[in-house]
């Protein structure tokens, strides 16, 4: 269903229902360019860590516009055996709400444009009948100006124009108005004496329209309605009309009411994330940690600058993340798919050993045919998306005992996946883990060297040639990191650099250290030039924002729940190691791990678990602070255990 | 006519055919912003120099684009008294050429884009099938491009990967890729030896690629073609064939044609561009200042810091402008003119005293209706900004003897309006003149004035409350100037406020003089606390880079040109003050002028002569000198002069 400012009002509802009943829902945004620093692939360094990678995409990204968000939620139908669909395409664009509404400047990176254009995808729509919506501060901002306006209106307040030093009241009219306001008196006190019912001023100023309302609110305080309303050729008057308290309370009310929906207008596309963010359910993504973050700069508030603080507000907006590009990159699927991009994904997903899911589309939605791919529409990439992402769940099910056909979005077997977005181009880091602590791979092996601006990689090799097989992963013009195949061979690179006069090498963790400290951050380094995990439990200013409406919504749970008496899965501490490593299903079903086959993998596997998360909670009694919980989960601990928000179905 | 990127290449002549006849052609561009900065009406102060103008639009307005650029050509048939029209209307788009093409990002505001949208405008035209276009650097940047990699595949030249450090040749292939190209040498001998014509070799790296060139061109350095293709997955590889010496020429040849060809098509809408530059032609717009600076930096160069280098700049690429918001708002159309907005102008310029010009759309043009308005639509608004030049043009003629019905654009009586841009909301600098030194108001009236954050219009009005009538014009949140309208009050008010703590007031030559010394200029400043007239004589890199393109032009002539003998206009030296005080004709018709209405206009319209330019050459024996002229007029004086690029007919 395709939505625009032109029918999102009347569609609001089905959305909002729609979410209610999912089991899951898919997302996907296409936005008018990737990166305006570097080129992408300059951006996202091989070695990045995800602080580093979360501050360029912070910096590099955020101002391109979202400005289509698909939406497809997945209801399973028990008795019918499949899925129901309901696909949204929602066009956005910050048309400007009135004169005093932010004016959006976003960036179109051309290359994105011209993606897009190739793929028809429709600028006319996003520009013409886009949905506007309002981050939660500027809501809040219109929100005062509607109550200053009508305090103002109703004589109560200060209005803002008067000066400090200057003393209230309505003595300050500037010489050259007195006549003016003078005459707007008389006509009033004319109305009061005669029959007329309203009498319309001439159109003016701003400034003279304020000197008006200051005026009459001192010296008619009652019986009077005063209102500025616009002529056909958008010109301000101000009409006058005699009431009784009575009638001027009701033309209030009246008035509220068409703020209080004006202002809903305005909030716009934010009332649909607002409901996804409410309903807690599973939302799930394709390579989606820009979605995310595009997704929560919009809508909620500006990007926070530390990592730790993202994860803190992406936790309380979408307490449950799965990415299904980091699904697909992990055991058991790693193995058995060759393409991880989403077509192809897809694609893949329908051949065995998988199968294609049972989906029908809900009744009066338009169905999308995957024969007919209409990739890079919103609506559809979250359509397939969310195919790809039961595909998966349901080959897990195969390892059980019975094995099953159906694994239900809410099952233990997908939680491994939650909240670990997929990394683009990390190979030793292959997720920002959003519900805690990063992995935090030793990188013994790589070194950081910076040399003249015309070497070329081609000269990296070169110099590097007596240690062996290299990796080389470019930082800037004049910088590079070179991972070495040998370890042993670390030292004798290090000190054969020692008298070099074009070049420099430090370790990776002498990068690191430099780093850091040039950053004026104040977090400890342990003995090996590791950061400790900086997990912060102090809530900042724009988690803060955002906790405000997860404590209204009264009920946040991020934590597994109940009845797995039935699973039958490994009780491994690490359950995402098991994944991770060469599938080998016992007969019992049981997933054993095999050392022997995770030589490269096994490193990023192992999570430092300091601040006491461990990846899965496994089997053991079922509790609700397994999982790392932030401050705001702290906070609200007590009504996440008192609400069953997740009543999971004894599905396996 | 409708111009995109599928109908570009074919209509190129049609267009270059109809600059070339016209006797002058009017622009508007469409741009997705106007400002990234401060609100408009901040951007533009009331008492900004021309100098801060520039500055603060360069600055804030250079990251939009121009997405759409209207151009009538406007013929002027003697036989039937009518001018012939041809309209066009070009979309345009910086789609990337190749992978190595620049990646253009620019800003769209959503209120000019919502603005636009309401007017019906087409963006996905835009984006889809917009033409694309370079700057001159980067023509160049790209034909080195293709010059490097034909040398590269002709085996000359330093192929770019070779770092200083290494010796060049062959001997540098990296320990990895040595049996790959091993290979691919066996693969080729194999090639010389049967009875194959070529070899297409495995789909590889682009370092492969270059490794395989070098190597071939150093091994088989005669007999081989060696040629990168893509195939249908978007892959690179190499093929090889086996080819006699004419043979490769040829090849060689046709590769240069299609190179040739490619470039030509990414220089694009610049062309056009290039058309109207070389052609001289009256260039007619409507406000133009931001039409000219946009054309200048999207279509020539970044435009430069300087003011003085942009107005060099500008003449070299439009010899001849004229702005018809500045003629409207000038004598002897100001009193005849309420309201200079494009749309209502055109209006106005059909009623009496002035009369609707004759046109006719030349066959196979859209002809455009007046009545139905296509405003914002850049063709349409070139269209009717055409009709207003020759409207007013022709109003001129009226004040003749005997008077003129139809006024030729070559005419003298619209030369004082060459080249003066109208400058929006600048009381007392009606415009900015391309082609000499500014109009340099004394604004000895104007005070300075620093205030705290909270501080409104009525504090300012009651803080000078005690010095007469004011006006505001605010700078930022905590100053703004302030003009007195008794120039006897200035000293008094500033008496006053040497012992305030919480304003400060500054005079206007003290706020100038403390601007220009935190900017690092090495301006000199007169007695008055006035710029000497910095006229700067010496090109600078933009320019020169113009001026390439200006020299090649080989007849580049802005001077006036000869057979006035007819005319019977004053003779004053500044015909422009003429225009600029209230009418009054005499019977022979010539304008006098009538100092004393000219109160507030005078200041601005006393020129400061001193680079020697005079407003208007009158009707002396004509001169080729009379105009100012920068260094790079002075390089080509002699071509100039050799050819009468402008040969008048004798109109009137």
């Amino acid at each position: 269903m395709e939505v625009t400012r032109r029918t999102f009002k009347d569609t609001l509802s089905v959305i909002c229902s729609a979410v209610e009943e999912a089991d899951f829902l898919a997302i996907d945004g296409e936005f008018s360019g990737l990166s305006d620093g570097p080129a992408v692939s300059m951006l996202t360094n091989g070695m990045d860590t995800p602080e580093e990678r979360y501050s360029k995409l912070r910096k590099h990204s955020m101002d391109f516009l979202l400005f289509q968000f698909g939406i497809c939620t997945f209801r399973y139908d028990q008795s019918q055996s499949k899925y129901f669909t309901k696909a949204f395409n929602f066009y956005i664009f910050p048309k400007p709400f009135s004169r005093a509404s932010p004016d959006i400047k976003f960036i179109c990176q051309s290359s994105s444009i011209e993606f897009l254009a190739s793929q028809g995808f429709d600028f006319n729509k996003v520009f013409r009948d886009g949905i506007p919506y309002l981050n939660q501060e500027e809501e809040s901002q219109l929100r005062e100006q509607y109550e200053e306006r009508r305090n103002q209106s109703n004589g109560v307040g200060t209005p803002s124009y008067i000066s400090p030093t200057s003393c209230k009241g309505p003595m300050n009219i500037p010489e050259e108005h007195k006549d003016f306001i003078n005459r707007v008196v008389e006509k009033v006190e004319a109305l009061l004496n005669n029959s007329e019912k309203t009498v319309d001023l001439e159109p003016c100023s701003g400034f003279q329209r304020k000197l008006i309302y200051q005026t009459l609110n001192w010296k008619f305080p009652k019986g009077l309605h005063i209102e500025t309303i616009e002529n056909d050729k958008k010109e301000r008057f101000i009409q006058i009309s005699k009431v009784d308290e009575e009638e001027r309370r009701r033309i209030e009310q009246q008035k509220h009411e068409r703020e209080q929906e004006e202002l809903n207008d305005a909030v716009g596309f934010s009332r649909v994330i607002h409901a996804i963010s409410k309903s807690g359910k599973l939302v799930v993504g394709h390579n989606m940690l820009l979605d995310v973050m595009h997704t929560i700069h919009q809508f909620y508030c500006p990007l926070p600058e530390e990592l730790d603080d993202f994860k803190e507000v992406t936790m309380c907006v979408f307490p449950r993340l799965l990415d299904t590009k980091l699904m697909a990159s992990t055991q058991p699927f790693k193995e058995l798919v060759t393409n991880t991009s989403l077509a192809e994904l897809e694609k893949q997903l329908k051949e065995k050993p998988f199968k294609a899911p049972k989906v029908e589309c809900s009744e009066g939605f338009q169905s999308y045919d995957t024969a007919s791919e209409q990739l890079h529409e919103a609506g559809y990439d979250a359509y397939i998306t969310g195919l790809c992402f039961i595909s998966m769940a349901n080959y897990l099910g195969s390892f059980l005992t019975p094995p099953r056909a159906h694994i239900s979005s809410r099952s233990k077997l997908i939680e491994p996946f939650y909240n670990k977005l997929f990394l683009m181009r990390v190979a030793d880091i292959p997720y920002m883990n959003i519900s805690g602590p990063d992995l935090q791979p030793k990188r013994d092996n790589v070194l950081y060297v910076t040399f003249p601006k015309e070497w070329k990689t081609s000269d990296l090799y070169q110099l590097f040639s007596a240690f062996g097989n290299i990796q080389v992963s470019w930082v800037d013009d004049t910088s590079a990191f070179v991972s070495l195949s040998q370890l042993d061979q670390v030292q004798i690179a290090m000190n054969t650099s020692q008298y070099a006069e074009s070049y420099r090498i430090q370790t990776y963790a002498e990068y690191m250290q430099a780093k850091q400290k040039n950053a004026h951050t104040h977090r400890k380094w342990g003995d090996d030039g590791w950061a400790e995990p900086p997990y912060r439990t102090v809530a900042m200013t724009a988690a803060s924002a955002v906790h405000d409406r997860c404590t209204l919504r009264g009920k946040r749970s991020i934590s597994p729940t109940q009845d797995n008496q039935n699973s039958n899965f490994s009780t491994a501490e690490s359950t995402w190691s098991n994944y991770s490593t060469t599938k080998r299903i016992k007969k019992d079903g049981a997933v054993s791990t095999d050392p022997s086959n995770s030589k490269t993998t096994d490193d990023w596997l192992r999570t430092t678990n300091e601040s006491g998360a461990s990846e899965s909670p496994g089997n053991e009694a079922p509790s609700d602070d397994t999982w790392p919980q932030s401050s705001a989960n702290q906070n609200q601990g007590s009504q996440a255990r008192s609400s069953g928000l997740f009543d999971v179905p004894q599905v396996w």
